[in-house]
Parts: structure tokens; sequence; C-alpha cells
């Protein structure tokens, strides 16, 4: 008899483990319907900031795979429909034209939500969110129509930091207001502060330890200024960079388990009760250092996931290795890359660390285009273990965050590390790359 | 009493070991006296074909330690003297003065000599070998006083390709003429033909399978043209680029073993004989993945391999853990990585190997300045393990083979890396690095 899967959430998570499930079984044993609230499937939200900047367009582009590509492989999918309510007891899902859904398996993948602050103002024509193409296409529309003069972004996380960058790219006058003393606060301070100097140094205003009050409209009822305890901020425009939760708000309604992260807890083969699967924002992954749950917003995370997913819906037995927390961003021209643990996730876990910092060049020092990039190790005191590592630096910095997380997926030491034959040429580092020499640099304590 | 250590060579290997050697060891405890035959100390060669090119300048760029910053350090520096012989029983060195220096402690770093084909003609005026600063500043100067409007590359090793770039940037016609069927043999034959492709797309011409037979000579007893067996190819400049062997005559006429690489053989200590070290270009090491012993010049191993004797000399205990001959290298705006065991030295090491290639973008494909990367993988069929790896793609491909030597470090299969939590961001990375991808698909297999 075929039974039915239901995917809820038609972006990463969703559809990469209805695409592998399809794989798996055949139509005649399996019928999948994906039904997404919005109008658009398998979009990439990271690439937001950049439509808004105009380095990406149309808008189309950031579109991976159309509704149409998936239902050629007999993938149904439901768009501009919500699921309203889970009942797990008689396996269905409401949706919001009143009808249920009947499932056998059931797939979620909701995704997260913005990060708001409570305050008055911000539902004022001209605040922006920034997570569906539909934010995107509003804000670029505004940008280009109303030629907004000075934009506040209200915190500090990747997207924040991006759209604060392609604002000020559009020509338009940058304040990010934060609540927080430093932007990226996954990176430790210190290289917090790098970024918050090279932010400042493009012309981008930063204020910090400013938690938003209010957002103020004018006469037009439109965002005016934007009020901290001790500042006020004239705005044509205000967008959230504050980062996300995951959005598991259905699933916990109907007594699926949700970790103190805020994400339903999934086992390492993404499922979280019988015949029910999650992945992606809406869940929450195994550290892999400290073995801990955590909750982490990333695409690539949420593909890797429901592939997992999908392969077990499909009879395979795939497992979900954990994460690390590696991520990439650029401001302007300044790379920043982290994986691991920071300094404040070390000390919450109790573990005792050093932490060896070091300047060095991308390239041979006398190459052109030698930008300098400051490598941070994090490691066990007593072992050597590296436990996390952050990068700042100029063009060509960031990707080598990469090599610091293959080691640390590897448990490898500092010392350990600084032996790894990496490879050297003038065009693309010193002898030594800063990761080796930084390694050498922790391993000698 | 004080001891003294006498260093033959003053480039990476022998100055890593007397600068690692001095921070352990007082000078009242340890005289040093390092000779070099030529007029420079710790330079890049590296950085060679980039001041032919006109990317560096002046020459004085490419070295990274002058002799007085040496000597201020307590390490005396014989400049222009070489060692003729070298007498292991009365623990002594003749010099070109005819002057025996007597020492108890010797390191050798001889480094490597150029592979010059056996023909006629080759030491005509205007044929240059590119392996010392001195040669830098012969060809830079011909090339512009001489302006010579056509270049004969003989030999596609990296150096090879390297300068057939740069002397096409300085608006010679160039042609590359090989006796191996493709450029870079360290490379499969698949990714060979790639840089063969994008070398011929910049208007560099390829001359494969063509041994050569004679350089021959005009009226004025200058190089005229290179003749292979089948074809001539006008020339007013002649670049040897067919690679480098380890130069251990000295050391080897002293009874020191050389292997069958070529390269003086030393424990992982560096150590050759009783207080005798070498490191460098003139030794093998050990390749990690096959265990044998192998002859790789590389200016990054010659530095660990350097400060690991001066390590042991200074009365540590450094061991140097081997090679996976890493490398990177990139020919006009072609990037090209490889580590690891390429599929004929897979095979001479009797193994059984998958390979899998992938296309992906450098970038997320729809961010300004995507390029094509492509990946290959060679992995242990049976086990799955990761034996080697190889790059060829645009700007931001050639240093991801860095995790790849990573993962080969940690004898990763191709299934742990697809699992490995590496970053991604639109700027950096499709969702799903190359990396990644590849290992997926190689996986699956």
């Amino acid at each position: 008899m075929t039974q039915r899967l239901v995917v809820i959430g038609g972006d990463a998570a969703g559809m990469s483990a209805a695409s592998q499930a399809r794989r798996l079984r055949h139509p005649d044993d399996l019928e999948i319907v994906a039904i997404e609230r919005g109008a658009w499937t398998s979009y990439s939200a990271c690439g937001i900031p950049y439509y808004v900047g105009g380095m990406v367009d149309p808008l189309d582009e950031l579109v991976i795979r159309e509704p149409d590509a998936f239902r050629a492989k007999d993938i149904q999918v439901r768009m501009h429909t919500e699921a309203t309510e889970l009942d797990l007891g008689r396996r269905r899902v409401l949706l919001d034209d009143e009808q249920w859904l009947d499932f056998d398996l059931l797939m979620i993948g909701t995704g997260a939500r913005l990060l708001r602050p409570d305050v008055p103002g911000l539902d004022a024509p001209g605040v922006h969110g920034v997570a569906t193409l539909a934010d995107a296409q509003r804000i670029r529309t505004e940008v280009l129509e109303r030629a907004p003069r000075r934009a506040v972004v209200l915190g500090g996380g990747y997207i924040g930091v991006e759209m604060a960058d392609m604002l000020l790219r559009r020509g338009i006058q940058v304040t990010v207001v934060l609540a927080d003393p430093l932007p990226l606060a996954l990176l430790d301070e210190d290289m917090g502060e790098r970024v918050c100097a090279a932010m400042s140094a493009m012309g981008i205003e930063v204020v910090t330890c400013a938690p938003v009050r209010a957002v103020e409209t004018g006469e037009d009822g439109r965002v005016r200024r934007v009020l901290t305890e001790s500042s006020m901020h004239p705005a044509d425009i205000v967008v959230l960079g504050l980062g996300v939760r995951p959005d598991a708000g259905l699933a916990a309604a109907a007594g699926l388990p949700v970790g103190d992260s805020g994400g339903l807890r999934v086992d390492d083969r993404q499922r979280c009760a019988e015949g029910v699967w999650a992945a992606g924002d809406c869940t929450e992954a195994t550290h892999r250092l400290t073995g801990k749950p955590i909750a982490i917003a990333l695409g690539t995370h949420a593909n890797r996931q429901g592939r997992v997913a999908g392969t077990n819906i499909g009879g395979g037995d795939a497992r979900f290795a954990g994460v690390l927390g590696t991520a990439v961003t650029v401001v302007g021209e300044t790379e920043i890359g982290r994986t691991g643990l920071s300094l404040r996730e070390i000390e919450q876990a109790g573990l005792d660390a050093d932490t060896t910092t070091l300047e060095s060049t991308t390239r041979a020092g006398y190459f052109p285009g030698a930008e300098s990039i400051v490598t941070k190790l994090l490691h066990e005191r007593v072992t050597g273990r590296l436990l996390g590592a952050q990068i700042v630096g100029g063009r060509g910095s960031a990707k080598r965050i990469d090599v610091l997380a293959t080691a640390l997926w590897n448990e490898m030491t500092v010392s350990d590390l600084a032996d790894v034959d990496l490879s050297y040429a003038p065009p693309f580092s010193p002898t030594l790359d800063p990761v080796s020499i930084t390694a050498r640099k922790a391993a000698r304590r």
C-alpha cells in the first residue's frame, strides 16, 4: 500500500529530505506532499543581502530549485499553504484552508523565526526582517524606490553585518545598533573588535551596548528614528539583524520534544518520534566538541540533515555526524571565519583553554595582494587538543577556517596541526601557512 | 667546551636549523658557522618567476633574511663560500679557499640541482636555469634589455609553467616544450589536460611528447631555436623548467647514505649520521601514505625539516612527521592544487583506487565571481580511505587542497570527509563546498 510522506516547509531541509526520499522510494510506494507557506521552494536566504545590495539579480537567482522541478520528480508541492495544527495521534496536519491532510510519515522543516526586540514601533512601515525572498523584494524595492538616506540595522549577527555592508554599498548611511558590546557575538572579543574596527573604517557607524528601546515613526506613519537608552538614530529604513531562533511552535504544540536551545530534539537519524523526522533550522544538533545540543541556523546543515532524514525515510540508514559551528562571512573587504568553540563556550563547557593569536599574510609578504590575516586558535591547556579557531583578514582569509574545522573534526592537537603538510606557493601563502605558524606558536606553550 | 656547528647551505633548510639551534644553545656552548656558495641567504626561490614577470620588485623582496640578521644572532655566515669536500672521519669540511673548517656537528642543506636535458647547446648564452637569485637577475635583465620576442620553456614542472605564465605576461610569445604528454606530471592525466587547455587558451603554445634534441645558436653565438625530433621552435631566450633533483653529491662522496630517490637518507629526526644532520631539497622524506622515501623539493618542507634538525642539534627532540606532496600553483587565472598520491603513484604502491571528479563553483553559482572548480578525489576501493586529491579551477580553488591534505593526514575516508562541517556563505562556496560534494559523490560508490 502506498504511504504518504508530508513535508512541512519547502526550503533546504524539507526539500532535501523529499528529494532523497524520492530517490530511494518509487511513487507507487511513497507519495510525497510538500507544503510551503511562502512563494518559493529551496531558496538561498543567505543570498538575500547580496540581492538587496545589487550584486545578485534577478531574485530568481536565489531559487535553487523551482516547485515544478520537484513536481517533475513526482513530489507534490503546495505553495502558499501553511500547516496550522499537527495531530500526531491521528497522523494528520491541518492546513490553513481548514482541510486535514493525512500522513503516514512526516518531515518537519519549518525553519527559523527572526528574533525581534520587544519594543514599540517594530511593525511600522520601513522596518524589515530578513528571512524570506518576500522580505528581500520588499527591502530592495524600498531601497530603489524610496532612496533612503539613512539605515539602521538592529543587531550584529551574520545577516546584520552583511545587510549593513550591502546597504552601504547602495550609498546609504548605515548605523548598526547593538545590545552587545560587539558585532558577531560568536567571535571572541579581540576578534570581534577587529571586525568592529573594519566596519567603522568602511564608514559604518557601530553603536554598541545600546539595546533598542523604540522605533519612532514620523507623520507619514513610516519609521523615522531608532531610540536606545542614550542615543537617537535617524532612519529612513530599519533592518533586523539579530539572528533567528528555531521555529518549532507547531511541532511543540503537538507534543514533540523541544530542547533548551529551542530546537526540536532529534536523534542522529533526524528522527523526533515514530515516523516523524525533522531537520534544519527548526531542530537542534549535537555539537561534536561538547556533545551537547545546539541550535545553529545554517543552510549547509539544513541541506545535510534533510538528506539524512530523507535517506532514513527512504529505508536507508544515515546518521548526521554533528556540527562544529563553522561559519564564514565577509563585510567590505574583511573576511571572517570561525569554527568550534569560542572562549565563552569553552568556559561554559568547563574546559580550560589557552589562546594563541598571530598575524600573518594571506600570500607571501612580497607578493602583490598579500593582506593581513589574523588567526586565533583555542586549545585545551592540558592536552593541547584544538577546541576552536577564528580568522579575520583580507581576501583569501576566511576559507582557511575549513582546514581548522577538519582538524577539529579529527580531534587534532595544535602540535599535530602544526605538522600537517599544507600547500605553499607565493601567490597563496607565506612559506608556512598562517594556520601552520599559529599552530606552531600554540604548540610551543 | 664550545662545540662548533657547521651549516652547509644558507637557504631555508640550513638557516632554519641554524636559527633554531641558536635559540636553544648559547654562543658560549655552540658556535655556528654557515657557509653559502651564493650571494644570498634564506631566499624564496619560489618567488623567482614573479620577479621575472615584474610582479615583485626589487629582488631583495625575495630575501627573507639577510646575512647580517643572522650575524646579529651570533650565527657566522660566510658568503660566496663553497664546501668542496667533506671529511667525516676528521670532522672537517674543505672550503673553496683550500682551508679546512673543523666541526663537531654538521648540518647539510645543499638543496637541489636543476634537471638539465643532455643535449647540445644548453650552455649557450640565452639559456637559463631558474634556481638562484642570480638566475633571476640574469633572466630579468635579459628580458628587459634584449626584449626577446619568443621564449621556449623546456619542461612543465611548477617552475616551468610559472615561468611560461610570467614570460607571457612580459609580452613574449611562449612555447612550452615537453618530453611528457602533459605539463605538471604530478597531476593525473585528466587534470593535467585541464591545465594544458588553460595554458593554450592563454596563448601559450604547448608542444607535448617532444623531447628536446638540441638548442641551436645563431651567428652571434646566442640561442636561436630549439629542436625536437619533429619540430623547430624559434627562441630568443630558453628557460629550463624540468624540475630539480637533490644535490647530495658532497655528502654522498663522504659516504653518507643516499636513497633511490637521489636524496640523502635521514631518520625522522633529520639525522644522517652521528652528529650529522640534513634537511630540505637535498634529502628524502617519508611519504605518509606509502611509508616510502620520496624526494620533493619544497621550501615549506625545507623550513620544517631544518627546524626539526635545529631542535635536535639544540638538544631537544623533534620529529619530522612526513610529507603528503601537497602543492599549489597558478598559471594565468587557473589555480592548481594537489596532495597525496596520484593515480600513477597509487598503482606503483600496489593499491586499488576509485576516482571521483566533480565540477562545481568556487562561490554560490549566482554570486559574482563564481568560477568553475574541478575537484578530483582518489580513494582506496575497499576501505574508502582517501589517497589523494587534485583541484583545478578559477580564483579561490587551489587553497581548498589544504582541507584535503588535513583529511589525508588524519587518514579519513571519503565518507567521513563528506560529513565534515565546512563553512558556507554565498561569497565563498555553494551550499555544500565542492570538497564536500565531491566526497559525498565518492562515498556513494
